[in-house]
């Protein structure tokens, strides 16, 4: 049998390291345009934040290893560009222009996303970067050596942004962070973003939020970024208003897309041809608490929707419950998690949500190096199930939301949440954890 | 309605506090043998750590706020000796020799535990402590400030005897621990345990398990603790080796005793007797895991306890549906936790247990600050249900062991907690979760 895989990243090489090991006689082929494959792409920011440390330290394994030592036929600089869903084969170029065409008995797209560019002048200049690929993060990481860059212009304010002003920061480099939207970080409750918004300001990241970008330009030696009502001046500008799902390839195929344009798969992660899978950030999810589809492409579903292809492809039959949608990042000094829904997102799921938001300290009552730590927690009124929620703090922030992912996952009530019997110990939390003290609270508005 | 409680201390004043806020008009009057009510009791290592820290910094809420703000009778110096069931009353005597004999409509006994002191000569000799109430971590306090402490022994090796090796060697003191069994922590998977074994030895403290101890001595103007093979001197003797149930009470009133002679109480937290409940270290509590009645005197639970008590004073119907047996302490560097059943206590509960230990990072790939994660986790072969984890490590254990405290509360199989969606972030974890990673290698054993 012949598995194909379109795309050597997170998703893609971690299938077919899988497969290989569940079928050693499997027939195993990896198509990826790039020359790098299995990568921490999410460890970008840290990489790039330290001058000495060299990118390819991210690298996990080297291309040859998964050529010679786990016997797959890896082949980088190699672009699919067509699927042929009836002959079964899929055609494409390399790098130096062959074209190819390779056949399979099952395919999986593991395309990934990229980044999305705004429709502006000027985003080709040089300077002007993204940051998704480890190419990206070493084409940034060559500019700031080979320039003098002192100011920097992010556009866009998600989390690739805020850790990316992280790294600029640490390199002393002033950061301004521009985008056409009102607020700094939409989905999450008021009180907790005004946390991250001081924490930025303490850091001296200059935020400009509600500014309609025009186009970027030269100007003299550096560039500039031309808002409707001001212009920012920068060194290099970094593009970093989200990622949109790689699915054209699947779409031209006649596959049918889900949540936001994404590659919709059923929990087996097969696609709507039964030979053919997609896994990672081009395909979409079902989301534990709503049951409906989702898109949120994050490294943990990748990897995991790999490993369970490559299963249901060595004849296994491993499903996936879903997403939680789980995601953390650090900003500073500063640890931001969310799990499950919001409050719009409960509603326009059809919920009845209830709110809490409390703070707390992160550890015992006159214990040393206890923080504030904020949470936000959802529950839906009529049926008392916990739905979702956000912390902020600069202490023990990361793990704790863990354990809501896991009453996520188990579909419980905030009550029962309310009764969990959660670790104590002055050092590490007060005996109520502020995960219990938000649950207390929000019992009361059932 | 006359609420009686026996004991000011965390479940004795939790009862008492919420039961004013629920039924203001409800009379509470509290006895307490000592003068210390509402202090952090698991605080006292650490502020006998610092020299600079009053002893009473781990005050929460002094015995006048209780009275004047919120209406509480509160008796201490009171020593409850007898509860008459048939006539709904308590007698006792206070500090200074007076009788007293209240009326009750509903009771609450909340008399906590008391230090295991073994049945050897000496352990009443100046420079032999314990360490439960403010009143011992006080006296351990004055001791090294009037003393010259140079070396300490501590006969135990639990959580608080570990607790307390990092305080005195944080006052500089030698530490020497001695126990007569022949393992540091019994309930530890066996390399866990070795982790902890070296941290203790890294930072020099000195361990003799298996010493049969025969007696305690006057030596000079120091003590010394003699064992069957050796002798340890010390200027000071902390007994740690744990505590029992202030049952006697209620044994003596009729009241029925359940797990390991503490109060049996129903989900209620009700006694044998209707009118009677009992609630913190001197009552038992049902297993989430093993639904059966098991004696865990820890802190969330007295807390949570109280509350529960007050409520089913007060005409509520409140039922906690029991511990899941989370603990977590730290010593010098290293953060240990648990949760759930052990592998001996899995098959003493009829479970078919298997178990795995891994090591993992505690952070991604190539990032700073990285260390290294035990997880020992267990599950049932027959039902695949989870049935408990232990965690060792410097970064991240404390608050990831309350995924697996939730994923107990929710019955989940080791597959269902495999698919979990937990937060990932290069500084923080790994992108499968040394508690994933575990669950995937348990998976392979069921």
């Amino acid at each position: 049998m012949k598995f194909l895989v379109i795309g050597g990243d997170a998703a893609g090489m971690s299938a077919a390291s899988r497969a290989k090991r569940n079928m050693p006689d499997l027939a195993i082929r990896v198509l990826e345009q790039s020359e790098d494959v299995s990568y921490s792409a999410c460890g970008m920011p840290y990489n790039i934040a330290d001058r000495n440390r060299p990118i390819d330290d991210l690298v996990v394994r080297q291309a040859h290893v998964f050529r010679e030592k786990q016997g797959i036929d890896l082949l980088t600089g190699h672009r699919a560009e067509m699927i042929d869903p009836a002959a079964k084969k899929v055609t494409g170029i390399t790098t130096d222009g062959q074209a190819f065409d390779f056949p399979y008995d099952k395919l999986l797209i593991a395309t990934g996303g990229s980044p999305i560019v705004p429709d502006i002048s000027g985003t080709d200049l040089p300077g002007v970067m993204v940051l998704k690929s480890l190419a990206d993060g070493r084409k940034i990481k060559n500019y700031i050596q080979n320039h003098t860059v002192k100011k920097a212009v992010i556009i866009g304010m998600g989390y690739i942004g805020l850790e990316m002003s992280e790294a600029l920061r640490a390199l002393s480099i002033d950061v301004t962070m521009v985008k056409p939207g009102p607020v700094l970080l939409p989905w999450m409750e008021s009180r907790l973003s005004e946390v991250v918004k001081e924490e930025l300001a303490q850091n001296s990241v200059d935020l400009h939020a509600g500014q309609q970008i025009e186009r970027i330009e030269k100007k003299g030696e550096a560039l500039a970024v031309v808002c409707a009502d001001t212009t920012f001046e920068a060194d290099m500008v970094l593009i970093a208003i989200g990622i949109r799902p790689n699915s054209a390839i699947a779409n031209a195929a006649g596959i049918e897309l889900g949540a936001a344009g994404a590659i919709a798969v059923d929990k087996n992660l097969a696609t709507s041809n039964e030979h053919i899978y997609a896994a990672g950030d081009c395909a979409d999810a079902y989301h534990v608490v709503t049951g409906q589809r989702t898109w949120l492409p994050l490294a943990l579903r990748a990897n995991r929707a790999g490993w369970a292809v490559a299963d249901n492809v060595c004849d296994g039959h491993t499903e996936l419950p879903g997403i939680a949608g789980t995601a953390v990042f650090k900003v500073f000094a500063l640890e931001v998690a969310r799990t499950g829904l919001t409050i719009p997102e409960a509603q326009k799921a059809g919920f009845t949500p209830a709110g809490v938001v409390i703070s707390s300290r992160s550890r015992a009552h006159a214990h040393p190096g206890s923080e504030t730590i904020w949470v936000h927690m959802i529950a839906d009124k009529k049926s008392g199930k916990l739905l979702g929620t956000q912390m902020v703090g600069k202490d023990g922030v990361a793990h704790r939301i863990n354990a809501i992912a896991v009453a996520l996952h188990g579909q419980m009530t905030v009550a029962d949440f309310s009764q969990a019997d959660l670790a104590y110990a002055p050092p590490f939390s007060p005996v109520w954890d502020p995960l219990l003290t938000a649950a207390n609270q929000l019992l009361k508005k059932m």
